[in-house]
Order: C-alpha cells, then sequence, then structure tokens
C-alpha cells in the first residue's frame, strides 16, 4: 500500500492508529509460554483481533532479533499474516551507505515487501536512496524523538539558530517527495508538534508514545493532523499487554477500539476538505 | 575480548587490522553458488586465512540480512566460526531506546557475544546505556562517515562554532569510559583526523575507507595513531573479493598480509611506549 492509499483509508474510517506489534516473551498471557510458537500465536490473534480498529501495524524488529537464531524466521512469518488492507511499517531504525544499505533496503523492501521503514538519517541521504529505488515505498526518518535523552543531540541548537531536529526536517525534505518522506516525531514533544508541522506541512508524521510514554492524543492529534490528516498514531504495549488472562486479544480489541473512537472524534472535528469526497 | 587484550594483541602483533565480512552473493568465487551452505564456506575459509593477519572482524549484519529469512541463522553460524583470539565487531548500526535498544543489546551482545558494536547516537545516551550494561564491552558510535552525503548533516556547524560530530565526539565520551566508547571515522575525512584524535585522544577508532573507498593507509595511521595505537583500520571488499578463482582464500590473505606488513612498518615507526613492553 502507498500514502495515497493510506490517507483514504484514514479518511474513510475516521482511524489513524498503527499498533506497534513488539513481542516481548516476559510479557506474554500466562497461558503462553515463550516459544515461537506461542508467540507468533499470540501476535496472530492480536492482529486479528485489532485489525477492525486500525489503519496500520509497525513491526519493531529488535523483539524479533531478540528472540534468537529463529527470531529472524518468525519475522518472515508474521510479515505473512500483516493484512494488505493496512500500511505495513518496518520498525528498524536502519541506517547504512553503498552497498551495505543496499542489503538492508533489499531485505526490508524487497525481501520483506513492507510499505514503508524507519531510517536513521545520520549518514545522510546516502541512507535513503537505496530504499527510494522501490517505487511507491516510503522512509519515515528520526527527527525529534520522545526519549529523554533527545535533547543532548536532537535539540542542540545549530549555528543558523535553529535546533538540530529543524535541520532534518528542512534537508530531510530535499531527499525526495512529501509522499516518499515522512518523519518520526514523539507524542511527549508536545512543545513542538505545532511548528514541526508548520516545517514539514505535507508530509506524513510518525507519531510514538501516546499512552505508556505519556502523550495526550487529543492534543498530539490537533497539532499536527493536515488537510490528509496525514498522521499514523502508534501504540505498542497499551495495546499488546492490556490483559494477561485467555482473553487478552478482547482486552486488545477493546483497548484498540476506545483509541479508535477517540481518533474519530478528533478527525470529524478537524473537517477536512478529504472528509467530504 | 575487552579493549585492554585489544591493545596488546595490536602492541604485540604491530597489526591493527579489522577485516570486514560483507557476504555478497553475487561477488562469491565462481565455482560457489549463493546458496548459504557455499557462502557459509566462502567466509569460513576466509576467515581460516586471513586470522593470522588481522586483530579484528567485523560482521556487517546487512550483508546477513539480505540473505533473506535463513540469513540470521548463517549469521548465528559465522559467529561461532570467529576466532576468540581476535576482537569481535557487529556493525549492526542500531540506535534505539529503551525497551527496543535492550532487545538489540540482548541479541548483539547477549546471545551472539560480540565484543563490541557500531552504534547511531542520533537518539543520545539512551541508545547505549542498554548495551553497556553488558560488562567489558564497547560500542562504537557513527561520528564522522566516509560517505558522499555526511557532510550535510555531519559536518553541519552548531550554534558554538563546531561541526555536529565534533558535538557527538564530546557528549559521547560523556557516555562511558574510554574503553566503552569508541567512534566510526572514515578513513576518507584526511583534513579531520589529527583533529578528531586530539578531541578523542584516548577512545579507539574504528576506521573504514581505506583501500576501495579511498584513503591512505599510512597517511591515516600516522594521523590516528595514539600511545596506545587505539585504532582499528577495517577492509571488507579489498580483502575478500580479491580473487574469483578457486584459490580465493589464499588471495585473500595475501593482501590481508601485504597491508599487515605496511601497519607493521607503520606502527614500528610510532615507537609508542606501549611496543616496549
Amino acid at each position: 500500500m502507498n500514502v495515497i492509499d493510506l490517507a483514504q483509508n484514514v479518511a474513510l474510517q475516521r482511524n489513524c492508529l498503527c499498533v506497534g506489534l513488539d513481542p516481548d516473551p516476559s510479557r506474554l498471557p500466562k497461558h503462553l509460554n515463550s516459544s515461537l510458537h506461542d508467540i507468533g500465536q499470540f501476535l496472530n490473534e492480536i492482529i486479528a483481533a485489532t485489525a477492525p480498529y486500525c489503519v496500520a501495524y509497525k513491526v519493531n524488529f529488535a523483539f524479533f532479533e531478540g528472540l534468537g537464531r529463529d527470531g529472524w524466521s518468525l519475522l518472515y512469518d508474521i510479515r505473512k499474516s500483516l493484512p494488505s488492507s493496512h500500511y505495513l511499517i518496518a520498525d528498524a531504525k536502519r541506517g547504512d551507505i553503498g552497498h551495505t544499505g543496499t542489503q538492508y533496503a533489499r531485505s526490508i523492501f524487497g525481501d520483506l515487501d513492507f510499505d514503508a521503514v524507519t531510517l536513521n538519517p545520520y549518514m545522510g541521504r546516502d541512507v535513503v536512496d537505496p530504499f527510494l529505488s522501490y517505487g511507491n515505498k516510503s522512509v519515515i526518518l528520526l527527527a525529534l524523538t520522545s526519549n529523554q535523552s533527545s535533547p543532548e543531540i536532537q535539540l542542540k541548537m545549530m549555528a543558523d539558530n535553529r535546533p538540530l531536529f529543524e535541520h532534518i526536517l528542512h534537508v530531510g525534505q530535499s531527499w525526495g517527495t512529501h509522499e516518499q518522506i515522512q518523519f518520526v516525531i514523539g507524542a511527549t514533544q508536545s512543545p513542538y508538534l505545532k511548528h514541526i508541522r508548520s516545517i514539514a506541512p505535507n508530509n506524513w508524521l510518525l507519531i510514538p508514545g501516546v499512552g505508556a510514554q505519556g502523550g495526550n492524543l487529543a492534543e498530539v492529534m490537533t497539532s499536527t493532523m493536515n488537510d490528509q490528516i496525514g498522521i499514523l498514531i502508534n501504540s505498542s504495549r497499551g495495546i499488546l499487554y492490556k490483559d494477561s488472562s485467555i482473553q487478552f486479544a478482547e482486552s486488545s480489541a477493546d483497548e484498540a477500539r476506545s483509541i479508535a473512537d477517540e481518533m474519530k472524534r478528533q478527525i470529524n472535528r478537524r473537517n477536512s476538505p478529504i472528509l467530504q469526497d
């Protein structure tokens, strides 16, 4: 799926929820064990239960790599389970160049056929090019993240009196079209959200950090939506680990539905032209 | 192996060569095919042939991920083949935070038990902490890389009149001891090498870009060695793909030996105290 189809889905469903798949063996429902089989079953049930209430999934590569030598194989299986009706994001935060970048792109956009990938911009445009050689796919550049230590780099002031993340927003937009280039913005960065949207008016923003990490959904949405809506808000642990009983999937679906309901209210208030179509 | 043992090996052998393992199926010797079995055989022969002429190996994760769903499994096999007499670097360029960073650290330092890992510093100290919770291991932060587009971010001037990579060198040193924190510096960045060494006098530098990417070995070494020698110079393609005949391993060994000979000359010229022990 490309971002044009994503925008249509978001408008049609009044929903911008991305469910993050972070399989943590220590947090599975009590009736499951930490075998790859059970982790796969857990994720498949979560996907089936939440699909009606979200428009995207974000697969966190670290949690699959953390499962050991066969974790990568489970990643391939889960990718096959993900519905093509949803926008599929590889949260890999890769960032490398030349022949090495080409291999990462082959893996994530070639073999695994994700629609978008999170990338780290520190090495510059060379990181993005191998991924953009796959048509109709997007890269999502880290810009201003939600973690405690992000200020010591990302908020550091540049000679032109802008913090570094603003430079990333500017230079990053020059690396591709606004359909190709998206940005990761932490929901906890509320003082900056409106300003970020003014600097990158047309790019999609992937926003983690609502819920568990403390960002307020209504405030975040009001500050960042554009006429296309233009945002995906990610929730991982808040949905995945809502309930450790055998009813876990139902509870995850309830949690996703509750976020989706609030999203619908916020999107309807926005009254964007795209909602009239 | 920790950096203290690494320093002893480097001094004893007058050698600072790191062989980079970037298995590219399209560049294998002609008698091998692109099956995982043959790629494994290729790497094992390269390792056996080059071990006498280098002190470190750098495993490039991208090239294993690029091999598809079983590439990760080959990575585990190759890790087992690597000799404990050498310093073993995971070239993964990861960079993530909190629970996610913990999973990457578990994979690379826990399961795979590498001695060091390349990391991207853009998200700040939070990226480093999960890795440093494993004792006696090091992180190698991207600082100034050898690629064409590195200037648009890394050389961007900050408000204090230093380019961004200098800020990374400064703040990065505050994240751990000089045994724990190392930096990636591209060999092609010759105008900056002496200055970088003056800013980070005691940290190990991992220097790719000699040979194929154009850096001059003698010049790079003269500019960056400290009293501990304190550098690893990586060569990947120049050694791995020297010869596509059935004699490939011998040719790779010859190439590694030739670099090692030049390194010995440069290290002996340096006349460091550590060489007198």
